[in-house]
């Protein structure tokens, strides 16, 4: 259907595959004249095919792309995430003119899309960092989308975004993030509470088949359980729905036919080092991503069971205990992410709302969760609340679960079952909930090998001591 | 006392602080004509007074100082990490000839080495990283050194490193690292082992002053029984030596008036950070980086301890079994370091000899250690080994340690004992000696949301499931 000289298009969308072209068609679902762009046809026929009942219509040129679209142009980019960007951004620059608005929705890097940013300012371009969350069917009927970047230019495009986004309560799913590269930080932080949760799922399976010896169809049951109150989430409910699907090729379970070797992308490490760069403590993600590196090394870990002897991993906790532990620990991988949001908008200048954040996140994406409502109610009562367990209602679920999570751990420890992200979040938060800890040992020893110095608890200042 | 125009020096030290100072001393000791350079005339007349039975002459023009030098020039560089390197090093340049050889013995991240060898390649210098580890005793007696680039170079230099370096049994505590940045690379690894070792000190002070409610002359008294067995090394020397030393300004023992907020200055950080990009799991080094940063929350601390209460941490354990935890996790933590060897010896092509690098390590640097000598033997009988836990005699120490380190760690995230580096150790050991790991659920989550793909236990290829 092509477009007359008439009419041009609100927004254009750079790059056909699943994203974007859901995206897009949730767009034209809400009634808006949106247009897409691929150098590859056979994305603009699936477009049109998947989009013949909307008024849509697919660019392999990309002079006649950009002069189909009204101005200031809107683009989005969804292609992805690396060199891509920058080489589908030095095609497009000598077509567009000065106010026109390019956003980035992939899984840019934050640093990435601050270099770009401050290149095409330079240009009177805006550059918007866009994280989306919600995978295929988010994007086709309602994602949490994070943008970041120049306010004014956020304002052209809010409408859309609001029609399209995922709706909690009437509410939208998304809201302007902050200046820079803010977008593209939350979604990074997102992510990383992804990988967290998703651990920390994995190790409850775990527990449940190697310490407690149930059956899928027993775990199948436990979590569906879980994920009709409190912990309802997405992530719960995907995990609960892949235990009874079964394999295509053997009598098995599908699950139990998958390597052990998990794969990922970068946005859990990208979370790890920049909290290491920051110096805020995320070890339940950093746990959750040395994990997926570790399951990697399979031969070897094949190798070592043999050296040493397959574990009596029995356990005598009940599954209740284990709720609690999961509980506990959900709730500290949120308050490590949204610490993280904290100090990053202090060192980088996002002036992060978090209640906001807490109230797109409650619905379209990843991590959506029934749980997010007490977070967005934490963060509404006190916007500079510094880090989530000093809330008196999380203060009061965290006593509740403390002693079924102690008891989990524990067992786990004792007998051999592994529980990297159960353990690291609980040595967490007995150090966080500590106003002492031995860290002043590490302060004498390096000023004893390296005259590094010491501060002392009873005057300011800097000392150091002839230790011999 | 003034050079003869006839006599140049065999080699030049650049920044006369602490550390240069200090090992131009030991290369005069040891019969070398070497010569110093500072802009600031105090550090001259420090090292002037410092050597004045040497014959060591100081220059604070650098101009002299560089015409001085025998050629081929061998310069060191014991300046600040960072751009203070590079502005020296743009200072240098227009001084020097083909054929110079420049060795920064600063702690440079890898990636700097990296950069600067190849500038510097271009003008036909030679650019060393050269790691050297034993603060400032080590420099003046013998530390140990690990330098990396080209070997032709290092030939030219072998014998003064030889002379000052540290011995073992005859053995100087210093090799040819390696090609390019391999240098400064083993020596991060090495600071990296060294935290994980800190904080597992550390954290030994807290389970026994927190734990078993021990007095500080009590866990001098177990720290130095530990010193004097198989746990003998450089750390757990000066530990043992820390609790003796009284206040000067309180009637306190000094330890107990030292703040609990240690400080890094990045080597740690940075272990951390590769080890991720490599995506080779190194979770007590993790452990040690990020609670040297919660250490630091200490005023979120104080209120979250008032908020959660105190916790009753007392835990029935014995002292032996903290000494096995403590064994454990010690060769845990040398584990990880050289399975971060292995993995970036592949990765970068730097042939890394690990028996060599173990037998450098025996002496003259801080996580120098009784241990070391069975990991030299390890590496020695296999220097293929992938993994230090795959050795036979390590297999049997680690065998011989597990009840006792189960136990420690059940008992303190059963009472709220800090030990994130313990846990995490464990935890560790237990998923790199599981044949199958959960992981294969993170695998099905990713098909599910992201049709991210799968692999099977039972056929080569990806595959993609419908799961709804």
């Amino acid at each position: 259907m092509a477009n007359s000289d008439s009419k041009k298009y609100k927004l254009g969308m750079i790059g056909l595959g699943t994203m974007g072209r859901n995206l897009l068609l949730n767009m034209a679902d809400k009634g808006f004249s949106v247009t897409g762009y691929d150098k590859n046809q056979t994305m603009i026929d699936k477009l049109e095919e998947d989009g013949k009942n909307h008024n849509l219509e697919g660019f392999s040129d990309i002079e006649k792309f950009i002069d189909s679209l009204d101005t200031p142009r809107t683009l989005i980019l969804l292609v992805p995430a690396g060199p891509i960007v920058d080489s589908v951004i030095a095609e497009l620059k000598p077509l567009l003119s000065k106010g026109d608005i390019i956003i980035d929705s992939g899984n840019s890097h934050f640093s990435d899309t601050n270099r770009r940013a401050a290149e095409l300012e330079k240009e009177g371009l805006h550059f918007f960092g866009m994280g989306i969350s919600g995978g295929e069917e988010g994007a086709r009927f309602g994602p949490s989308m994070m943008p970041g970047g120049d306010k004014n230019a956020y304002n052209v495009m809010k409408d859309i975004f609001e029609a399209i986004a995922a709706k909690v309560n009437g509410d939208p799913c998304v809201t302007y993030i902050g200046p820079g590269a803010s977008g593209h930080f939350v979604k990074m932080v997102h992510n990383g509470i992804e990988y967290a949760i998703m651990q920390l799922l994995a190790e409850s399976y775990g527990i449940m088949k190697n310490g407690l010896g149930y059956s899928n169809a027993e775990i199948h049951t436990v979590f569906k359980k879980w994920n009709e109150g409190k912990l309802q989430s997405f992530l719960l409910e995907i995990t609960t729905d892949i235990f009874p699907v079964k394999d295509t090729e053997t009598p098995n379970d599908l699950l139990d036919m998958i390597k052990d070797e998990a794969r990922s992308k970068g946005t859990g490490k990208w979370t790890s080092e920049v909290s290491m760069e920051l110096q805020l403590p995320v070890p339940t993600i950093n746990e959750a991503v040395t994990n997926r590196d570790l399951s990697k090394y399979k031969a070897l870990r094949v190798s070592l069971e043999e050296a040493f002897g397959k574990k009596d991993t029995k356990i005598d906790i009940s599954v209740d205990d284990l709720e609690d532990a999961f509980y506990f620990a959900m709730i500290s991988a949120y308050a490590q992410g949204l610490h993280l949001l904290v100090q990053a908008s202090k060192e980088y200048g996002y002036e992060l709302q978090l209640h906001e954040i807490a109230k797109i996140w409650r619905g379209g994406c990843i991590i959506r969760a029934t749980f997010l409502a007490d977070i967005y109610q934490a963060y509404s009562n006190n916007n500079a609340l510094e880090h989530l367990f000093g809330d008196s209602n999380i203060q009061q679920i965290i006593k509740g679960t403390l002693s079924g999570t102690r008891k989990t751990v524990a067992a786990c420890v004792g007998a051999g079952v592994g529980i990297p992200a159960f353990a690291s979040t609980l040595t967490y938060f007995d150090n966080i909930t500590s106003a002492r800890m031995p860290s002043n040992l590490i302060q004498a020893q390096r000023d004893f090998f390296g005259a590094h110095t010491f501060e002392r608890i009873d005057k300011e200042g800097v000392f150091h001591a002839d230790w011999n």
